[in-house]
């Protein structure tokens, strides 16, 4: 895989680089950390900290989440790798403002021992208030009986946003935690991969498929899904992910969703649209309300190629939340 | 190449579908045309219509362009291929108010006629007064002394932004048309290729490269460029692509620009941002100001591999213009 890059280690701290350059608006890396990144303004005052992060490869997820009404702080990790606890506790220190911050991740190992460690030593060198929200979205990483299992991927978007627009609107610390897990735990996604990325420094695939295959539910880093099987017509893909949601959600007539097509990298708008258009439809016919759309790259694999989609069950709380106004590098003004 | 797809010929029109239907507060298809899109809302009496279009597969180009502040309505052509006529006649009557609608749209033969003979239609059945705007940013598809061969590529973002915004002031049919073609000037687009994109229909590559082989001035439909060779580390790439423009157009110290790293569908984020780090430096060097920045897929070919620079030198005119609040599903709100 040819890759626009220089030396293949230092891909994360380049990019870092190029991001703070391109937003000086919007974002700023800490001087106490070259991996962390914090909105350029200030964390207002009497506000609730939100903090996100993860391994990097997943752009614009999670640094371009970070900005007014989402993200205050990210801390970046490795390609695939979770962030080690000392960018975490940097940022946690630069956007703690007396109320404490919520720090939101996906459901892997790495990032539970590491946003934990880091979180002790917030609290012990500087008396900060930690929560956690620990996403765990992805319908096919484990059963529904086994909900603790499953891997966060693209629901982190809507966490995001409703826990940043939570604290923006003021929030404590417990309601900002408690608002977010609620969205968790109304969120589910279901993706299917087509073709692998390539690490930057192995160029090895991450995971192999027949010319003719696809992949029900593989994890966004390749593991495994549930299902391999030949390629199907986008319709009927669309069917098999919204089908697997449904099955694990009661989402019914009346109900309202915010619909999230996320591609996983090499995927284009045009196959987004188009599995979007049968998503609609399945719904339109359950007479299940979209209220928000969203259709486009919000949390990738580098190059993968696929998609996923993600169900947000929206009460009056979340609907408000998610249409707060917020800005960040991935919506950079016009 | 794997897609996410139902019927080949029916790609169009399905991703149409389902982009109407992700946005329905922010656009709509027109009753008398399914392949013009306009604004949900009317086009506000007394405001000059802004009218772009161009072949599909350059997604978000160019219906991702359509909102307050950009364009009124687009007309949306096969896999690149020119619209004819007939949605671009149903869209400017949808879009025009009285003042008449400015053309903006790359420079194709197919466009040129198709949007020529769709402006005589105009006039001839509404009388409607057309002003026509041809963008050819693409430095590498034509030598200097031969500036109205060249093709227009990622620039008409640059190009619909500031006409969006200058009707959206209240300038007239002439004054948008003019400051219009005033940012093609001031405005210059380089690319690269690394890797093609495959046509729904023949699923055969748009070019053929070796391995560890990129092509610099590779066009957006695949044609040829002005240098093969062996792929170069991402700086040195971004070296060429913005010493080129700047052999091709004055902008020196003290200069401001507005910076688009555009990708071509299945370049990460990651590497557009290492290419972004490099022209900030080059530019920084050069003491020549970034106003304003962008990275991202504004105007891809399909999954093509690779990215393209434009510079825009800004005045005091297109500075404001370019500031001017605007909102599109490119940039639905979060």
């Amino acid at each position: 895989m040819k890759k626009l890059i220089n030396i293949p280690n230092d891909v994360v701290d380049e990019m870092i680089d190029g991001y703070v350059k391109a937003h000086p608006k919007l974002v700023r890396k800490l001087n106490e950390n070259k991996r962390s990144i914090v909105i350029a303004s200030e964390t207002r005052e009497n506000k609730v900290g939100v903090l996100i992060g993860g391994g990097s490869g997943h752009e614009p997820a999670f640094m371009g989440y970070v900005g007014k009404g989402m993200a205050d702080g990210v801390a970046v990790g490795n390609i695939f790798a979770s962030p080690p606890p000392d960018p975490i506790v940097a940022a946690t220190k630069a956007i703690d403002k007396g109320n404490g911050v919520v720090y939101i991740y996906g459901n892997y190992a790495g990032d539970l021992m590491n946003f934990g460690m880091a979180a002790e030593l917030a609290e012990l060198e500087e008396d900060i208030d930690i929560e956690f929200v620990v996403v765990n979205d992805d319908v096919a990483s484990a059963p529904n009986n086994e909900k603790e299992k499953r891997r966060g991927i693209a629901g982190e978007f809507f966490v995001t946003k409703v826990a940043g627009a939570a604290a923006e609107k003021g929030y404590s610390l417990k309601e900002v935690a408690e608002v977010a897990r609620q969205t968790n735990n109304v969120t589910r996604t279901m993706g299917v991969g087509l073709s692998p990325c390539y690490l930057p420094q192995t160029n090895e695939p991450s995971f192999t498929l027949e010319n003719n295959e696809m992949e029900i539910g593989l994890g966004h880093h390749g593991e495994p899904g549930v299902e391999k099987g030949e390629l199907q017509e986008a319709d009927r893909v669309a069917d098999r992910l919204v089908q697997d949601i449904l099955n694990d959600i009661t989402i019914s007539k009346g109900n309202k969703v915010a619909v999230l097509v996320n591609g996983l990298g090499s995927t284009t708008k045009m196959e987004l649209y188009i599995v979007f258009r049968r998503v609609e439809q399945i719904l339109a016919e359950k007479s299940i309300e979209i209220y928000r759309s969203y259709v486009g790259n919000y949390s990738t694999s580098l190059e993968m190629g696929g998609c996923s989609v993600t169900l947000t069950k929206l009460d009056d709380e979340l609907t408000e939340l998610i249409d707060a106004e917020a800005n960040c590098p991935m919506y950079a003004q016009l």
